[in-house]
């Protein structure tokens, strides 16, 4: 991933550094378990961890390049870096890797690796959620209108669009839970999977110290259904933020101007038109989860391996791994920081809700004129009547209001008349049920 | 989906009539929970279940049509059905669909298909499953050459083979009950969610009488961060079939011949070519996987809607909702029926294992040197030598085994002997964790 | 493609029955240059074309049926469709397919399937860009607001935005015709496209006969990457139109208002809500062009068939073949009347052309004043505080223009007085270049 | 892209310095054509030239962090940047990007950076397609056995193999050219597009001294469906990688073993299995494959921009760009040098060609008894019978050749004898076109 969308943190669970680390961990527990069931001798595992736990710690830029020296030789990675890290510690590194095979350390590692950025997502769900809560509590009773096709349909309050992102945001934390115990499980099976030279016992010791789970059948590498399911929930969250990111864009929309993402002190927002402030965050964020999205087709083309494995996943992973990781979790970052600082506009909210003349409240009064006896098809065809009568005369001089548009419609004034119909569309019946959603909504937390 | 790779049971569920009905039963479940609750009148609530039972009942394709043509007058489908019941029901009937709008309806609708036809695809992994299990254990300790990269790694059992895709497709199964229980969900709340004019109780009647859970909040319709996760979970079931296809693939190469699709009496394989057996099935599995994983792309776009609902996701969903489950089912019963009946060839499989002279033994004598005192390196050396040596002369009159070429290097010979050697290559080992791992696997069954 | 989305011409070119009467033609036609190359008898020839050529053209459901009964023996379709036309020749159908193989018959056919869908595709274009041309010369220098980021920018013409998609629809027209260009190609070559007992003059002939060029090397099937370049060229063009319909989304939004999809006499916009007039064409546009989208990827997944030909990528074009171009098809024809009956708004494009105090004339203020002496930074600063002032004053009494906000600032009426203000914001300027524009795209014609 | 797929000439193009240097070429350009048309001083241009010049030379790490230090303020790059060199240059600086915006110059930019790509992309398929020709003629007439289904078909040439791939990647780079052209357009047309501020005559002078086409009709960027069309080229280029890919990883199989990637001295194969040799390289392209077609997905998802435009296209190209770009390069230079050092086995062709009993010559018998009177079915049914035979009895003592099983066929026997079957089996008819298809191929070149 390109530095401008790159956090330090999970930048740094996949910098080749760590990896190699991560690789040594392993190692050194195989190793310890091989002690105690006798396959090595017990100083081997000690002199493996003393030693090598050292040279390991102190890897760096050098060291890296070291190893990748060694393996343009060997044109193999895992080779390379024991063999780099038999130089530090001795003659006991022959016991290090003995009946494994490359992909129990490569992948496992990358289980270790996937879970710790699993477990930053999830913080950064938390911390968007928290900000989503605090946001919509703010605004349970800010009016707002409600818009299906863009057009304006009943009012809704704007706490409780926000509720809607914080329930779709929860889902997305559950998703992504399991997504990570999809993914945090640890194989040291050998070749092929078949424990032929290295005992199941090892891979139990090494998964408990790791905190991963062991793979029940691994076929040499870790099933890639697995990290097909991890990306997969990683592009659900990935089109949630491009939803709420949406909604942002159409209401700082110069026409609704409801909400605006907040605009620091020497901002610019055009090199060209000093009067410019756009919407740069959310559809920066439109195109983030295009990208996190597009990781999901690789990841789901990297399953079928053939037979007990290929290494066609492993490129891919090289990339999408990190850069869907890093990615969503910048966006994720980003989008909390943004509705933290939301300005929100309820004035202007107000005037959109108004705007149209009153034909938002067409269902109340289309369910009153049937409880008064008109079929819902009459009833229907008066009101639509009304309604486009007033739309199309919208701030026209003498424009008539919506009521008064019904009631000069002749079915309508027969049943109804003037007082009823304020009755009918008053506004405080949209919000009668907006605590109980949020109950809904919020009661678990 | 085309004919050819539809089944009746599943299309059934996606059939114009089947869709009437049930929005009929929705309408009807929410009449008789607004009468309990006062809302319209008792007896409307039985009129229109009993003169609209039979008629929704009785809607063949002569109905179907009836509705389409008042939808290409009124360009609304929710509409045209209304319409359509009201005739057949009477004056009662604009007591249907009292202050809901049509989401509710088009929405709780799909959660009844979706779910239906999740049931039927869990139905199927179960058979899948099943086969899977009988033919693992018949050849629990069939021997098979492993391979890694399309090459001979070390030997393993065709029943691990098997356990492997027994495991995946459990996995599967978890995902896919994940993703029923995702999209099981009723929302009956009215025009942007807001439940202005219904009651929330109404569309908990609703709810538990379909056997949905109540959708905490919608806005208009059932978010489709939902509909998203459910397809994603198909895709990934798609690729697992994909996989179990690529290995039967391979397994009928000619080269291979270690087990071929069943072969009908009077099935031809070639129009031009009489001795062709086609793997036809699982190539025919391999594009069924493609076009299922297509869907996971639209799905994932369907989810930024704008604002509480816009209409683009329905194109895509009345395509890829029937497409997705219809072509699953298809393709997850095709492969149980050509697990069943795979014939296996054990004697090739027991050839091909033998066919390298050895050489996939290499690494348990590597660890027997490197146990005898040599260095890693230097036993990876010596051992490499000799499989390339062994390799190169493969068929060539003359040649020697492997085990008779690393009795040829000097670092070998003088730290192992031939009964060394053979005992080190004693293939007994390779299968000593089989039945670990099937417990591990079939344990919990 | 389901039914709704489905006009006839186009799922002519898909049905079974068009299927086997082009396959019948290819067969036919193979046959007579094989006669004349003394091959097979010029009886033969004669006697296929006679009977075969009603037979076929006579074939309708039963038929298909018939064909299909004998599929499910043979399990394999052009063996079916042969023993079915052999039937109604007599023994002379023996030299039938003499040398070929299926996919000669299969990939032809698709060829010409694909040719003629290509040719429907253009014409619709070429109804489109007709529409569109329409539309821009009748609006050529109708004002409105041109807008980045969905925030008022600068001004520009309706026009000028139609013209852009006509440059869009015409680049896509080329796009088209190129990739009908890949895909009309025949191959008559035989098991593994070696012509062992096929002679390329029967190739030759075929395809001069059907309008197609000959595949210069075919593996025994044409290669999938053209294939996967026609879809890709699909995809493109479907996401044009999901850019038009974006457009028109936005524009029919209740706050914009500028254009609105025709709304017919007797079309409900909701079945809750009598007042909503929905953009629900541009809607399913947007959806539409999802799933024509979503068949690149499968497509591409086709390419790498194994060695000379598998079938997997049967199955995936027996769905994304018609699905793609009928979809498209439905698509560009109901946008094409979509922006034939579109209803423009120039006195609402005006009013919101001019809501925001005038601060979309920044860009040549700010030219202004660096050309009268202030530097860069300076100006942009003065600007971008008069613009500020005067947006965040908007609608509120008392509120000043965007010209009184910069006179106020102490930087600019050292420069500038008010009439030279006025001289810059003159918004004749915005339109100078409209015409040059204009001819850039429409010349060519 | 990750450091271990890139290649330095490629990644040159995209570093943030080029990037720089290449604003400033664009922002010199544009202030020569406005001093020549009088629009600015002509002092102007040079100083901004002789200044600026040396200024965007000299951009260094050092440069960048500055001009970003300057963009955290700003939130705008091209600003940042604009103050940077106005720092350098002086009072004159403010004659830069007169009447321009940010899009002139990023979008140009872009189109620079794409056609370079582009050209080195051509360059490298102009390798691969020698290195393709030269190993084609070298094995015009090496015979090995066409598999159809992973099942052997027919005999055909090694040479015919490549012949084949040659046309596919001749396409490609006809595609890819059609791609460059695509991309290779300049827009200096200010906001919205409209020209208002700045004349069309400057965007034709920057336009010819970049090598590129004017824009006909921008909407302030260069519309996206042209970068669609390109990334749409390389995914396609891509899937044809995979396929040549494949299909050495198939002739690598232990089994197969007709040709190999070359393995170097030094190389190993496992860290475990001292005997492997893995097609890596191939297994690595696929992988790349998967990468670079991921692309397409989010290039389409750009096209729909909001109005004249949005900006949500920005952090996809910033990632997607380059990687594709980076990643296709790598993998073209990986895939020729591959080819051109793979080791192929014309013996173990030889063999496996053989070593089905001569059943795959089942046609040529099939249209021999055809020839000699037998019905098409008649004829089918006891070539099947006796190549099934042939087949099921493979390597089991006493096997009878396909040529005696047929002899022992009744129906056979009674229309030829064994010197007929002989002769059509002759193998010299499978190679009678090679030539043929070769002119085809590479007769243009």
């Amino acid at each position: 991933m390109v530095p401008r969308y790159t956090r330090p943190q999970m930048a740094a669970i996949w910098s080749p550094e760590e990896r190699f680390r991560i690789w040594f961990e392993i190692e050194a527990l195989a190793a310890e378990a091989m002690a105690q069931l006798g396959t090595i001798p017990a100083d081997a595992a000690r002199v493996i961890r003393e030693k090598g736990g050292p040279r390991a710690a102190a890897i760096g830029p050098a060291e890296v390049e070291a190893i990748d020296a060694i393996e343009r030789v060997t044109r193999h990675d895992v080779i390379a870096f024991l063999t780099f890290m038999a130089e530090g510690i001795g003659p006991e590194a022959r016991f290090m890797h003995q009946g494994m095979t490359s992909s129990d350390v490569l992948d496992t590692c990358l289980a270790v690796q996937m879970t710790r950025a699993a477990d930053l997502l999830l913080a950064d769900l938390d911390a968007l959620l928290m900000a989503l809560k605090t946001r919509a509590y703010e605004h349970q009773f800010t009016p707002t209108i409600g818009r299906s096709h863009g057009i304006h349909a009943e009012p809704t309050t704007f706490g409780l669009k926000l509720a809607g992102y914080y329930a779709e945001f929860s889902r997305n934390r559950t998703r992504l839970a399991a997504a990570r115990a999809e993914i945090a499980t640890c194989a040291i099976s050998g070749p092929v999977g078949t424990f032929a030279s290295v005992d199941p016992r090892v891979e139990a010791h090494v998964a408990a110290k790791l905190g991963l789970a062991v793979e029940p059948v691994s076929t040499q590498v870790i099933p890639r259904d697995r990290h097909a399911a991890f990306f997969a929930a990683l592009a659900v969250v990935a089109s949630s933020i491009e939803r709420l990111a949406t909604e942002v864009r159409h209401l700082q929309r110069s026409e609704v101007r409801e909400a605006e993402e907040f605009f620091h002190a020497g901002q610019k927002g055009s090199s060209s038109m000093p009067h410019k402030r756009n919407p740069v965050l959310s559809e920066n964020l439109t195109g983030l989860a295009r990208l996190v999205r597009s990781h999901v087709v690789p990841a789901l083309e990297n399953v079928a391996l053939w037979h007990e494995r290929d290494i066609s996943h492993s490129s891919v992973e090289r990339v999408i791994a990190p850069d869907a990781t890093i990615g969503l979790d910048f966006a994720l970052s980003r989008l909390t920081g943004m509705m933290e600082k939301l300005t929100v506009y309820p004035e202007r909210m107000a005037e959109n809700l108004e705007s149209l003349g009153g034909v938002v409240h067409s269902q109340k009064v289309l369910l009153a004129l049937t409880q008064a006896g008109m079929s819902r098809e009459a009833a229907y065809a008066a009101v639509q009547a009304a309604a486009m009568a007033t739309w199309q005369a919208l701030g026209r001089p003498g424009a008539r209001s919506f009521r008064d548009n019904l009631l000069a419609e002749p079915g309508v004034s027969t049943v109804m008349d003037g007082a009823a119909l304020d009755a009918a569309m008053d506004p405080t019946r949209d919000f009668a049920h907006v605590r109980t959603i949020f109950d809904r909504v919020f009661a678990a937390e």
